[in-house]
């Protein structure tokens, strides 16, 4: 029997999907209910194939049950305001929508408008364990970030220390469809989205405040649809001489010991990260290279995992005392086709 | 100055976008009009990116223009209901829907329920060249037919004559997605719909009605969603015994001289037809191979050039004396991408 | 500590690849050794990039080491050339190549050629489970099937009871390009190979043999390339009139208590089986369809995994004693690309 | 009858065999010769699908004919080598490889190596008319530039005289695979190659000489193959402050009279460049956003045609006194798939 019990609202979305994917392998989870307004009654695998033998089915939440652990994938706007009916039946509250991911005010209102709750915009701990594991060891109140902004931190966390304040920091990203959620759309259908490289935030991306927030940076986003389900990849340019030897010694001290980020390095066709190798999995591969008067760090996530989902369940792991990796443990496979 | 004047009802659609396309490049053509009663009043490029440099603008179609040639691209349904109004502005009226392709109402209700103009269901003329070539000569209301039953035509045909009644004839259809119309819905976005095999007509197409009609021969379907955009692809399995060489004979003499039917065969790559060798083109690429107590038939078009747009040009032409290729050039570019 | 050690033979390869992946995550075997020579004294996430942090080496494979099960995942003749090397290092052989398939050593000569050891044909296991689980419980010899055999027999073998002797049956198969094997070669090139729907064993597979031996019925196969990396869909057309109900009876009673095979139905997007719902995973999808004069079975695996790795390892769990599904616990990801 | 005749070296890679597609279509154009030393013998059509009706075989090229102009469509290397025997037989000599690409002995030094004719690398004209149409007006010796190249410089271009020395420039560049030529290799196979964004020039690419050539400014770039088979697509991020109405007046000024610059601009799936919009044409589409301290500039190219074989073609046109568009009129498909 699982230890602890897990509510998921928002279940029939992508991010809602991964949660409900990932937990239920979770050794020490187990997963009570999930809401969906457009899918009550149904089997959650009616909509996610990969849960076809789950029994779960979606109610409609309007009343929540006692768990220890409530996770909320729900469009922004929907966690603040119902986040006291969350915390009375949750030990512990994850939001893996943008409500609570920046914790000073200002900063979201400048890039996200008002805010229902800045009374407890503070007490959220941001979920990448990476940059924030200490104050995620007691946190009840967890906030999982944005995918670009998590492929953009893992790649310039290990270089906080030696980023100049005025040098230029550009992230060219590149995003699966799976990131615009589980709606439809001339945009995002199959025919018009097929095989595109569509700029959808050319010049400014609500994921640099994110950055600013963990690493003390600022970025500028220029991201693209590209042709992928599942993917985050952010192009770091960074305008700065860093010696390589350099580089590669403040890498290895910050991810040497870390469970999920895979450094890429050597020869072969996989010497730089690549999305498809992290596809389902909670991974981060981070690689570089330098060049002159600048640096370029790649870095590749699952969106829908290490993006989201994941993180948040590793953030919770860390929050409960487990161990970080539980139910994190799938490596990906090979070869496989786009992700 | 061209010749002759057209308009597109439901240009904003894929089958209409096409029709805008070749007409444009067509040197006896001028498109003069086309409706849309999403995007009135929007230039026609800013749908369909390919006409950007175009000056037409959709319409709402209150009033329609006098031309030459009314081409509609409507969904099942609309051309029955408008059909006297059509005629009344065009010389000739193009029925790109389903709506007249079949010239047996039974058939018709069989297959699609009731038919608001069964009086004039047999004066139109099924825009495939390949097989009513003549009477087409003269036609002033052509149905184009539809993808599934244009690839498959096109393979049986030259076999008419020698097709026993009761063998059986599987065809196992893959369609590319735009075959499902510029509409959205969950089912046809990139995220779901991307890699699928998905079938979506198992046991039963309609289109079946139209082989019966053209090659006097029953014919099961069962129908793919495949990962395209364009392109249907038809495997043709006939169980019967035909002797190889007869198959060449009865080919070679049904297309030896035929302007868009491409035979495959040899060696190599390329030696069975392939949706991305003709893709925005008007051709079909046909092959086969026999076997013990069967033959396989292989064929491939683009599902809105030669199963829609390009065959109702191509009969639009031979009605009006034209050469039939008029319009009509492209044959396609190698290597290519995902149809 | 794990419980059984093994060997992969020709581990650079996608099949020893997915080998190496499923034994990695298998709770009661350690890989020690696996071969290669083009890679020997590499590490092997220097090719299978989700191995990346495995510390085993490829080896030239001159001394092989004593292990509990020895997998052989070599092209076809090198397991017959050296199966007493392999059996003298190991308990259980397990072979993935079309060497020990068939225990017919007509049936073998009819569709490979000449057999090196026809002496031990018959004491190979042939690897599914579903159908042959009974005999797996005490083999030392195991070999694994094709993957379009493995999907036709999964979705022939409940009606192996009722399928007349002298009914047409036809196996329309769709595979991903890691059937081909990881070798280079303009038609494989991602330029040519590329939205494909491409024919390559247009009226004859050798995998029919297979079928044949498994279920007691001559299938048909015409079998194509087409876009995707991993997978195996087999749209199998019957030529006889099953009711549905019956159809229903006997699936579920076959495979009611399967582990590994999911049986689709209901309405929705995935209510027929879909390659990329099963990629990754040991899982066979299996759905159906019934009209006039014929059925339809759509079965839908993973071509490494259920088609060849995972069977393996599934078929070595039972002849151990272990649990069946050891392992192979993965169930897929959702959404996803082209798998 | 055509006026004047052609011959391509080098016809069965991708960029000879788009030089013969045009030819084809080019109504004052005849291509009498192509050579091939691996398909010599065999018909064009055998190896390019799209030519399956043309007549023309493949040559040893032992002997060349005279023609009125000679393609190099060769790897590196191949012109230089043999430039005297082709200007032997031919008014105008085009090259598409890298040999005469630049026009400074020293740069060319730099970035490939030793050159083996430099008396003459100044005789050559840059095939890019957008800027450098009016030299080509009665050039013979022309020399198609790099498709990274020709995408960063008509992104580039318009600027260049308020490029400030000092400012960084970065192109983060996304190729399809049809750039590393018809070869195989497992790194270019279906299987690893697809759905990838593998970087393969991280921070240094010979095209920065060409660009720095034709605009005058240092641009690094770091380019990624991504999925496509077709396509060029450079994000070019400028690290000055420009205003975005002087931005629109340097391109409007620039570009407005240019029959194959498409601008994109205002709203809608396709207000930014699309590498799927220009598959087989020979247009470049730019489009632009200002931000804070930089600009963007978005550049799509089709990189065998405006990369390469279409720019080679639009170029003699003018040497010719041509209609600078014969030939080349083709405006792209919609919907389509991954290009």
């Amino acid at each position: 029997m699982s230890e602890y019990t897990a509510s998921i609202i928002g279940g029939s979305g992508y991010t809602g999907g991964e949660l409900l994917r990932i937990l239920r392998k979770h050794p020490d989870f187990e997963a009570v209910q999930t809401t969906s307004r457009s899918y009550s009654g149904r089997k959650v695998g009616s909509i996610h194939p990969d849960l076809r033998d789950a029994d779960l089915r979606f109610s409609e939440g309007e009343e929540l049950e006692e768990v220890d652990v409530l996770f909320s994938a729900t469009p922004k706007g929907v966690t603040m305001e119902n986040i006291d009916r969350y915390r009375a039946v949750a030990d512990k509250v994850v939001d893996l929508s943008s409500d609570f991911r920046l914790n000073d005010i200002d900063a979201y209102r400048e890039w996200y408008g008002e805010h229902e709750r800045p009374d407890i915009i503070q007490q959220f701990e941001y979920a990448l364990p990476e940059v924030n594991r200490e104050n995620l060891s007691s946190a009840d109140l967890i906030a999982a970030g944005g995918c670009n902004a998590t492929a953009s931190i893992l790649g310039l966390y290990p270089l906080r220390e030696i980023l100049s304040e005025d040098i230029k920091i550009i992230v060219d990203a590149k995003v699966g469809s799976s990131e615009g959620g589980s709606g439809g759309g001339r945009s995002s259908s199959h025919a018009e989205r097929s095989g595109i490289i569509r700029p959808y935030a050319p010049t400014e991306h609500r994921h640099a405040a994110e950055v600013s927030q963990a690493v003390g940076v600022e970025a500028d986003f220029t991201a693209h649809a590209v042709e992928m389900v599942r993917g985050a990849y952010a192009t770091i340019h960074v305008m700065q001489d860093i010696e390589k030897k350099d580089m590669w010694k403040r890498f290895r001290e910050e991810y040497g010991e870390e469970p999920f980020v895979r450094f890429t390095s050597g020869s072969g066709i996989y010497r730089y990260p690549q999305p498809k190798n992290v596809a389902g999995t909670n991974y981060g591969e981070i690689g570089f290279e330098t060049g002159e008067g600048r640096v370029v760090i790649f870095s590749a996530i699952d969106n829908l995992v290490k993006g989201s989902a994941g993180q948040a369940v590793q953030a919770v792991n860390i929050s409960l005392g487990l161990e970080e990796t539980r139910g994190l443990g799938f490596e990906g496979i090979h070869p496989s086709g786009t992700p």
